[in-house]
């Protein structure tokens, strides 16, 4: 049979269905997005929560004309099912495939990319405010989580929008259930909403009775004054939104397409002087009980999702290592932005529930939080994801930094992440961290390297940061003791008179594959962990700089400003400058989504483009040699 | 007669003064403050609203046993004045004196540093869940003004705070009026609060007539059941705060010290597991009634204040371009983060008040909503100063740049700031600009290159900043036609073949003093206005390096990922290994309060530190010269 998902090339054909056949098409699209995503790995559960939304949206508003924004992005599998992209979505989060995100580059019905959560109001006040300049009349519709309603941004840009009186709708998809359990008295508000129909209950029983007697009827006059004053008094969930300069409305059933679509045609007529913001209430893995069930764990599927199977992770020996540092050292906390699962703190979570704060997605409180914990002498952790502490570097400088406060940023995902791509990417801190003065940046090279620094950081009394990949660790690194690596101080993995080869973090063990490589070809590279990029090994640098008069770094982060930046900057600011050094490292750009090995050699960040450059810019080197280098490690 | 303000070493003598005492030493403050400030310049009328209060709080709690988290920190001269910093109170915000800002290493009555704004509810939180955790007992107080309380990250600590239920109080100074009258709906709700008084009369009223009939009374009932669920359903916007998980209480009296001393102390001894939410109403400026009739004047006195009367500076300069250009195309808006005044986008908001959006403390939502903004054709300014633009790196990375958007940023107060000190210096921007793809980053050495430099911004369709200092023009700047300046494109100012000097910005003027230096000891040096730091001028740059072989940078910028930074990149990625580099720059370290010449000159920003460079690092350049080389120029 054939299916109705096939014939819908965009949205223009979903308004071609009757009730019942949208609701085939929504089951359609169930078994589409499981059946992919399954495979291609990506975020299950939010985008099984919003197919009849995702429907009912693209039948009462005409994208692309009119602007849906979608926070965050990762639930808009459906939208890009629903736009022209059904054709190519078996190539989601797959390299030169769809992104797992909306993506202006990816289509005219993508009206703002998203990836970061809380931005989505802001966006989309952005884009109503715009049109009004314009004199021209289209909607404008943001769709944002209950879980990005508890970042800051998301609450300045509500702020504004109830001053501005701006026509736009906000849509509110309360699953009750963020990425990790929301947190916060936001959400507690939310879980009560139900409570008020009870209320309204209430109050017009209260009305029936009173305007049965005189003096009924002089109270309810004087209620009437009152609600003159302030507009739905007795629906103070609600109220809320209203105080904010929004016209509230719902909740609704968010998996009811008719009752969804008519409250949306209300929403999109109503009154022009105010933006809208509609309440809906959806199920997170609707229609997929194992998703229903642990809708957690199906929020991002084929993520790392802290599994003991195979390898470990550097998230794992982090999760492990800080739990061991717990059980011994009560001073010890965690902090994280509701990122517990994804930092594999749930055993910590478990058995330290009075040392774990899941702060909601707020990385800007959770840091300034931390400067606080840390000045009464507590130790505080923030496990938090390289791209997502972009979000809290002022707090970084003002509040931890600049008072040298002792606490320690357990950066996750660091380096090129993959699947999640260009928004994703942890290929800026190395820039943003050596900036900051007081703060002491590392990385480990591996899982056991990981467990001593931060165990070192968590002995610092300076605020300090690890920085560790997606991956998992090339070696078993089992529970030992633990140890201090002397700050500063880098390690000699291998000796070698012709040229030193420098790297940040795993990048070691592809640099002694170039080098094990190089020395067929007759050329003995040095190949040095630097462990510390903030402050570098200067004794070290200089000596086998000074010795060989050649230098390659290797890092995964952006060259400008980065390990490499600092290491030539060392080398002119001691004199050696005649030193010839080069920087393998990410180039001036955005890294789209792929698999991490394919993007990492396209940067050179392998053995045979370290080799490459090895050769290619030392040419002297091998003056003895007349095979193609590359070939001897690729 | 003898002043009671000069026996009054610590908190804890204040607790001798009888209530008219007070009363004189609330009058004394006053004088104190007024003479001081208007001399030595700073925040007046914040600290003039806050008298009362801070006598109050230190009266009330213990200090520094209770901790007081000061929010943005410029409030806090009266707390300064009675924690024994009495005496150094002349030498605030001078070179080696107090700070303008709480800072710990000051004293220990500031037990957390301030200066951005909103930071307060998070450190506080903090404070008290690292007491709690250590089972100590003490009270935690953060004091926060209605304008920090715009800001998202405020919003995330209240949000976490409420769900924790951790015991402290968070003091709302609600002047109405924040640096700039504050933006935004929360501000509506607070100034509706006096119309309360007036519900709860009504409410008393009603009560009087309900329960003088049967029905009545079942009414009544009816309301109580209601209350039960809704717990000070009658007190709307103090029920925002309730809902936030918060205990309400106010709105108080901010000058009235018997009533908010009888208050805090019921805040202090009240039910241990909630937080307090203490709503004080404060009157800006009280007590002087230059300041009081303009509080938005003496926010910061002898702050650039935009006056004609002396050579304009480069924020006058910009606001008079943007102005010019605002005139001629309708496409271009503004928007400040509550900085209009010190933006002098004064003229700007009148004449164009469509295209003027003050979106309050949210550098976040700003961004973003300028992002909106650009995707529908509108070219939005952000006027923004460089240390604010730190809360917003993140949506400059992931909203601005990664989809290429062109939002300008006209960052103000780069380089040193002076008096405002090590929280406020934009000695970061450099570094965290240029490690973002497809921004521009630029900075004019004069006021007539900052025309043409955001003439080419707005006209550029790609995102671009555009940095210039917290200073006067060397020269004035008229107006005139504006051109656009090719991007990536740099200036030669001198020929000289000895040495190229690279500059950033106004650092050009004092480079050819040194280059005049120089020439008088022989020494012939180059010098190049930069006028791009990302794209570099790399055939400009490269040519000048190959021919001497020696370059010295200049910039007001910490040296970590900065201009000198790029540039070295730029010679070794070019093969130019053998080029000799030096750059100047702020070294690795928070830079304090002072005169901004001073603070140059101490990191060689000047005249005679470049010439110093020069003759200390190229010997081989003055082998003919026998005298004192930094004579010359000092």
């Amino acid at each position: 049979m054939a299916r109705l998902l096939d014939a819908i090339d965009g949205p223009g054909d979903l308004k071609k269905l009757d009730a019942k056949e949208l609701q085939q098409l929504a089951q359609e699209i169930r078994q589409e997005l499981i059946s992919t995503v399954t495979i291609s790995g990506g975020h299950l559960a939010s985008n099984l929560g919003v197919v009849e939304l995702t429907i009912a949206l693209h039948r009462v508003f005409d994208s692309p004309r009119d602007k849906l924004v979608w926070d965050v992005g990762h639930q808009s599998y459906v939208h890009k099912l629903l736009t022209g992209r059904r054709d190519r979505f078996g190539t989601l989060r797959q390299l030169n495939g769809l992104s797992g995100f909306t993506d202006r580059s990816e289509s005219p019905h993508d009206p703002f990319g998203s990836g970061h959560a809380s931005t989505s109001v802001s966006a989309a006040l952005g884009i109503a405010t715009a049109r009004d300049l314009k004199g021209e009349e289209f909607s404008v519709v943001a769709v944002i989580g209950d879980g990005a309603l508890t970042g800051g941004m998301a609450f300045e840009a509500l702020n504004h929008a109830g001053h501005m009186r701006t026509n736009f709708i906000v849509i509110l998809n309360d699953n009750q259930m963020s990425i990790s359990p929301t947190v916060g008295a936001i959400t507690g508000i939310l879980n009560r909403l139900w409570l008020d129909e009870r209320l309204e209950k209430a109050e017009s029983r209260a009305e029936r009775i009173l305007s049965g007697s005189v003096i009924g009827r002089r109270v309810l006059q004087l209620g009437r004054e009152m609600k003159r004053g302030f507009k739905s008094l007795t629906l103070p969930p609600a109220k809320i939104w209203e105080e904010l300069g929004f016209t509230y409305m719902g909740p609704f059933d968010g998996h009811d397409i008719p009752k969804l679509e008519a409250s949306l045609v209300q929403a999109r007529i109503h009154q022009r002087d105010k933006p809208i913001f509609f309440h809906v209430i959806t199920t997170k893995g609707k229609g997929y009980p194992p998703a229903e069930a642990d809708a957690v764990r199906y929020h991002g599927v084929a993520n790392n999702m802290c599994t003991q199977l195979m390898a470990p992770t550097f998230s794992e020996i982090f999760a492990d290592t800080l739990h061991q540092i717990m059980a011994d050292d009560p001073r010890v906390v965690v902090i994280t932005a509701a990122m517990a699962e994804g930092n594999c703190l749930g055993t910590i979570a478990r058995d330290f529930p009075n040392r774990f704060f899941d702060v909601g997605i707020c990385e800007e409180h959770a840091t300034t939080f931390a400067a606080g914990l840390a000045t009464q002498g507590v130790r505080p952790v923030i496990a938090i994801y390289s791209t997502f502490m972009q979000r809290a570097i002022d707090q970084l400088i003002h509040d931890v930094c600049l008072q040298d406060l002792p606490v320690v940023f357990a950066m996750d995902r660091a380096g090129i992440v993959g699947d999640d791509g260009k928004t994703h990417q942890g290929l800026f801190d190395l820039s943003y961290l050596t900036m900051v003065p007081n703060l002491i940046v590392s990385a480990p090279k591996d899982g056991n390297e990981l467990r001593q620094l931060l165990y070192t950081a968590i002995r610092a009394d300076h605020p300090m940061a690890v920085r560790y990949p997606r991956t998992q660790t090339a070696i078993s690194c089992p529970r030992g003791t633990l140890e201090e690596l002397p700050i500063g101080r880098g390690e000699i993995l291998r000796d070698g008179k012709d040229i030193t080869i420098l790297t940040v973090g795993p990048m070691a063990l592809p640099a002694l594959d170039a080098a094990r490589a190089l020395s067929e070809l007759g050329i003995e590279a040095a190949v040095v962990n630097a462990r510390y990029i903030k402050p570098l090994d200067s004794e070290l640098i200089l000596g086998l700089c000074r010795a060989s008069g050649r230098v390659v770094t290797v890092e995964e982060n952006v060259l400008a400003g980065g390990f490499g930046s600092a290491v030539i900057q060392l080398l002119h600011s001691a004199g050696l400058d005649n030193t010839r050094a080069r920087c393998i490292g990410i180039t001036d750009q955005y890294v789209e989504h792929g698999p991490q090995h394919i993007l990492r050699s396209k940067f050179g960040l392998d053995a045979p483009g370290i080799v490459r450059t090895v050769i290619d810019n030392f040419p002297e080197l091998r003056s003895s040699v007349g095979e193609r280098p590359s070939a001897a490690v690729s």
